[in-house]
C-alpha cells in the first residue's frame, strides 16, 4: 500500500526539500503523493524520478513504483463549478493513488439541476460520492437526497464578498438536510479523497 | 391601498399600545397589518375590531375595513421544511394583505428535488417567487435554476449549532449561483412580502 | 434574448480561455457579457469581434450581433460614492445588455441629501431602483423611504477597518428600515442587474 | 458638580446592595445617578430618598439634593425608533443631572426624512447631538451630513437576525461617511450622555 | 430496512403533533427513529405505541415492530467526557435502529492518553469511528492516529467562553492533522450514526 | 475656514485624478487637506502647488493659501507605540490645517505608566484628547481615567494573530471602563482630528 | 496533594451526581475541590461531608479531611472590577486547596490606577499574579509594566454589547503589551488558579 | 540581565531604523534580541555588531556582548509540525537569550503519539515547557495530560480554510481540556519564551 508526504509542500518548502522527503519516502514505500505544489516543485521531482506524473490540474505529483490493480467499486467525484476543479482533481488523484477507481463527474451545479439528473445512474452506481462545491455549496444536500451513499462534501473557497473565503459553502454543507453527508475542511481535496478510499476499502473486503 | 404598522409590536409594546395604535391607522387606512404578535394581542385586537383576522401560524392580524378584489397576476411562497412556516405564513399574509393572490407551497426541501420538480408550472405561472429556507438555505438556487422569475430568498432562524441563528442560511442565499436571486433579512417575512407586492405591482400596469 | 458567460473571467482564466467560451457562446447567442475582466481579456475580444465594445469602469466586454431597441420603462442606477462606480457600471452595462434602459445616477452619498433630494424625480420614474453603497451602506434606507418602488441593495466593499470587506455595508442593507429593501452579495453588480431586469421585464407585460 | 454610581446597578446587584451604594455616594455628593435599575430598586430608593425621581422609560432614578441652573447650551438627543427609546433616555437623563439643557427628538428614522427635515433648526441650536439608532444604524451619517456639529453616535440593540445585538447598527456608525461622527459601545446611553456634557462644559467656558 | 422522522420534534412540536407523525410513519415502516424529543413527548408515544423505547440519555424514542438481525460488523462511538454523552448516544441509537451493532467507548479524553490507549482493541475492530467531543475537539486527531480507519467527528456545544457554542471544537475538528477525519454539525449525533450506518452497510456487502 | 478632499485619493485615483480634484477644490477654498496618498501623488501636488506641504509620516498633503492664526486651546494627540504614529499623524495634520494648535505625545504605552504620568499636565491643559492605539487598545481607558476631558480613541490596525486587523484594539475601545471615552474607526485618524477640531471650536465661542 | 473534580458540575449534574462523585473522591484523596455549583449543590455536599466548606462568591465547594501548613510563596489574584469577583475567588479558591497561600486585591480597575499603584508593593512581593478583568480586560497589561513576575490573565464575561460575551476582554489580553502575559479562557477562574498554583510549586523547589 | 528590542522590527522598520535602535539598546544592555526581522536585517546587524548571530529558521538576531552560564533548570520547547518551527524557534531563542537552557522537541503532532511519549523522560525533567501548534491545535491538552508541568501554548497561523489564521488553533488551546495550560497571541514565540523564562527564573531562586 502507499504512503503520503501530504500537503503544505510547495506553500512552504523549496524543491530540494520537496525533493528529499520524496526520496526518502520512496525508499520505504511502493507510491507516494505530493500535493500543493507549484510547477517548479513537479520539474524538480519529474527530472529525478521517470515515474512521476503531474498533475497540473491537481496541483499533485505522484510516482508509482509499480502500478498495481485498482479496488474493483468506484468513488464519484463530483464538481459543481469550473473553479472547483482543482480541489476535485486533488480529491480524484488522491483516491486513485490509494488504489480506487475514480468517477469524473464535473460542472453539476445546482442551478442547472437536468445535468445532474442526467448522471444519476453514476451516481448511484458509486460506493462513495466526494461532491466539491463553492459559493453556496449546496451541491452535497441535493445529491444526498437523489442518492442513499455515503457522500462526503468539500467546500472550496470559490467566490467573493459573503462567501467569506470558503466560509459560506462550509456552513452550508455542515447544515445540510441531507441526511449522511459528513464535511472535511475548504479547499481539502486530499482529505476528503483520504476518506473517500477509507470507506471504499471496507467495501472491497 | 393598504397601510401597514408594522414589527416588533408582540415582542416589545403591551396589547394596550397595539390596540391605540392600531385604532389610529385604521382611521386613515382601508387595512392594516400587525405582525410579530402574541395571542394576547390578538385576542384584544378582535375584541375591538370585527373585521380582525388572527393569522396564528403567521403570527399576524390583518383588518380589512372593504376587502377589493386582487391583481390579476401570482405570488408563489415556497418553504423548504415545516418548521419554516411561520416565515413563509408571514410574507403570504403580507403579499395578501397588499393585494395579491397568493400560491402556497410547502415542504419542497432540495433533499426530495422529485416534489418541487411537481410544482414547476405553479413556480413558472407566478410573476415573483418568494423561498423561505433555513439550515443550508439551499432552496432557492434550485428554484432559481429552474424559474426564470425574481426570486426573493428569506433566510430562517430554523437550524442549530453551525446554522448560527440564520447565518449559514443567509451566506448561503447572499452567494446563490442562480442567477437573479435577492436577499432579505433573517426571518423578515414580512420584508419577502413586501418587495413581491411592489414587483407584482409593476406587472399590473 | 441575450445569453451571459458571467463572472470571476478574469480573476482565473486565461485570455485564450475567454475567448473561446465567448466565442462558443456567440454561436448560440445573439449578444453576450463577459465580467470581471482585464484590460488583457478585453483586448483579445475586441481583435477577434468587431462589434466587442469594453465597459473600462465596469470591467466588462459585451459583444451585441445585432442590438435591438430597449424596453419601455427605466432603471436607475444609484451610487453613494465615486469608489463604488465599477460595481455600479457593472449593474447597469448588465442591465443594458439584458435589454433595459438605465438611467444612472452617480455621488448620492447620505451625507449629502440635497443631491439626492434634487433627483426625486429620475427616482420616482424608475420602474426598479439598484442601489449601490460601500462603507455604512446607508443609502438603500433612505431612497426606500423617497420612493415607492422595488428597491435592490448592492453592498460594497469598499471602505477600511471596520468595514470588514464590505460586511458593515451588507449587514446595514440587511436591517433596512426602508420597506421592500432585497440585497445581493457584495460587489454584485451582475446580480442586482439581472434582477432589476426580471423585474423590468414585468412590468413590459 | 454631580458624581454618579453607574452602570449594571439592576442587572446585577440586589436592591439592598444598591441603596447602600447609593448612602454612601450621597453622603459626598450633591447629586447622584443610578443606572439600569428595575422597578424594585426604583422602588427601595424612592422610600429612602425623598428627592428621588425615578425615569421609568431610562431605567434610572436621579437623587438630586438642590437642583442648580443648567449650563446655557443645549444638547439634542435624537432617535430613530420608538424601540429606541430607553437607550436615548438613558442618555438625556444622565445629560441632565450632569447640568445640561436636553432636547428630545423622537422617532426620525431615515426611511423619513421630512420629519427629520422639518427639526433641522433645533438640531443646528444644539452644542452637541446624540444620536440613538437601531438596526442599520444610519440616522447619524445623515444627521452629520446636515449639521455642523459634534455627533456621537449609540447604536443600539434593536433589531433581529443580521442585526446580531447591535452589530449592524455599531459597524455602520463606525463606517458613517459623514465626518464628525463619534461612536460609543451598543447601548449606552450613559456613555453617550456623559461625553456630550464634557462637550458642552467646554462650550460654556 | 427503517425509515427515520429526524430532529426538531421536540424543540418546536406539541405531543400530538409528535404522535400523528410517528403514527403516520408506522403504518408504512418496519421501524421509526424520532429524536430531540422532550420526557412529555416519550410519555404519549410509549401510551401509543407497546414497543416504544425511550432512550433517555439521547433523548429519543425508537418503535421497531419486529426487531431483525444487525448487520456482522461494528460501529465505535466514543465520547470524550460526560457531558458529551447525550451526543454520543444519539449516534448509538441511530445506528442501531439502523442496523447495526455498537461499541460504546465513554469519558476517552486526550488528557488522559492511557485510558484511550487501553481500549485500542476494540477502536480497531470497528469498520467506522464515531467521535464525539467537546471543547477543544482534539480527540478526533488523536484516534485517526492510532486506527487506519473512517473517523466521523462530533463536535458538541459542551464548553463555556471561547468555546462559543462549539464552534471551537468544530474548527478544532476541521482542522484535523489526521487524515481520513469528516466533521458533522455541532451536536448532531444523529448525522453521525446515519452516515456511520451507510458506511457499516457498504462493509457488509 | 478650510474644506476637505479627504480620503482614499492614494488607494484608488491616480496621481493626475488627485491633482484636478485638488485644483478645483482650491478653487473655492482657502485651504485643503488630501490623505492617504503615496510619495508620487504628493511629487505631482508640490509642482502644482508651491504651497503644498509634504506630511509623510501622516501620508498626507496640504495647502493653505493664506495661514491665519490658531484657535486658542489646544488638542492632544497621544499614541501608544512608535507603528501608531501614521494614524496619530494623520489625526494632528488635520485638526491643525482646521485651524487648531496640536500637542504630540508619542510612545506613552500602558506598559510604561510613568511616561504617561509625566505628561499629566499637558494632557489637562487640553480642551480634547485623541488617543492612539492598536493591539489592545487600552490607553484610552488609562488617559480617561487621569484626565476628566473628552476623550477621542482611535484603533489602529497594528497587530498580528488575534489582533484582527484592529478589530481587539477597536472592541477594547468600545468597551472603555472609562467615561467619556467616544470611538472611530480603526486607522481613522482623520475623523478623529476632524470631531476633535469640532469640540474645541467650541470651546473657542 | 490534593486532587479536584472540576467544572460544570452544577451546570449539567443533579446534587445526587455530585455527591456521588465526590464522595468516590474523596475515598482516594486528602482533599477536593467542586467548582461552578448552585446552592443546592453545597448543601447536599454540607450535609454530608462536616468538613465541606461553601465557598459562596466562588460558588465551589471544598472539602479538606486535614489541612496542611501552606507553601511559603504567595500568589496575589487581582481583579478590575466588583463584577468580576467571583472568577477571581473561584481562581482564590483553587490556589489556596492547591496549598497556596493567596493575597486578594479587589476593584483595581486601569480608570483608577491610583489604586493601583498604592498596592505595587504586594505584587511586587508575590511570585506570580492573576489578573482577572472584563469588559476591555486592560488591566494585564497595566500590571505586567509594573511588576516583572508571571502573570496570568483571565477574561470574564462581564460587559454588554460590544464585549460580545467575553471576546473583548479576551482579545485585549491575547494582545496585550505587557510582556509575560499568557491568558486562560473566558471566565476560567480554575484555570488560572491552577496554572498559578503550578508555577508557585517551582519557586518553592 | 538582557533587554529586549522586541517585535515589528523587520516587518515595519527600515535596516537602519533598526541599527540605530540595537545600537542605543547595547549601550545600556549586556544583550539584545531583535525578532521579525529579514535576511537584509541581518546583514546590517552583522557587519555593525561582531557578536551578533542571526537565527535564521526563528527570524532573529541576537547580540551578546559576555556570555554567562545558564541557570539550572530547562525549558522544553515542542512543536507539532515543521511549520511550525520558526515559532518554536523564536521562543527557544528569546528564553536562551534570557539565560535558560532549551530543550528542543519538533515535529511531535498528536496523530503520532507513539513519537510523543518516547520523549515524555524529557518533557518530565523541564520546568516548564512551551508547546507550539498550529491547525487543530490539539497538542497542549496531550502535553498538560501527561506531564504535569506549567505549559504554555502557542497558537500558529499554520494551517489553511478553517483555521482562519490561527483562530482554530488559538480556540482550541483555550478551551483545552488540560489543566494548568495558559496561552499567547497567535504566532507570539516571543511572549512564550519570555513567559517561560520568567516562571523558570522562579524556580531558580
Amino acid at each position: 500500500m502507499a504512503r503520503w508526504a501530504h500537503d503544505r509542500f510547495g506553500a512552504g518548502k523549496t524543491p530540494k526539500q520537496v525533493l528529499k522527503i520524496a526520496s526518502r519516502l520512496l525508499d520505504q514505500e511502493q507510491r507516494i503523493l505530493v500535493t500543493r505544489i507549484t510547477t517548479e516543485h513537479a520539474r524538480v521531482l519529474r527530472r529525478k524520478f521517470k515515474r512521476a506524473v503531474h498533475h497540473e490540474l491537481a496541483r499533485c505529483v505522484t510516482v508509482d513504483k509499480k502500478p498495481s490493480p485498482k479496488r474493483p467499486g468506484t468513488i464519484a467525484v463530483v464538481c459543481a463549478g469550473t473553479s472547483d476543479l482543482p480541489v476535485a482533481e486533488e480529491a480524484a488523484v488522491t483516491a486513485e493513488i490509494m488504489g480506487n477507481r475514480v468517477e469524473r463527474l464535473a460542472d453539476l451545479g445546482v442551478s442547472g439541476l437536468h445535468r445532474l439528473l442526467g448522471r444519476l445512474d453514476t451516481l448511484q452506481n458509486a460506493n462513495v460520492i466526494v461532491v466539491v462545491a463553492g459559493m453556496e455549496g449546496a451541491l452535497p444536500s441535493v445529491v444526498a437526497g437523489l442518492v442513499s451513499k455515503p457522500v462526503i462534501a468539500v467546500p472550496t473557497s470559490v467566490g467573493y464578498g459573503a462567501s467569506f473565503g470558503g466560509l459560506a459553502a462550509l456552513l452550508g454543507m455542515l447544515n445540510s438536510c441531507g441526511s449522511g453527508v459528513t464535511v472535511v475542511n475548504i479547499d481539502n481535496g486530499f482529505g476528503a479523497g483520504y476518506a473517500a478510499s477509507q470507506i471504499n476499502a471496507l467495501a472491497e473486503k
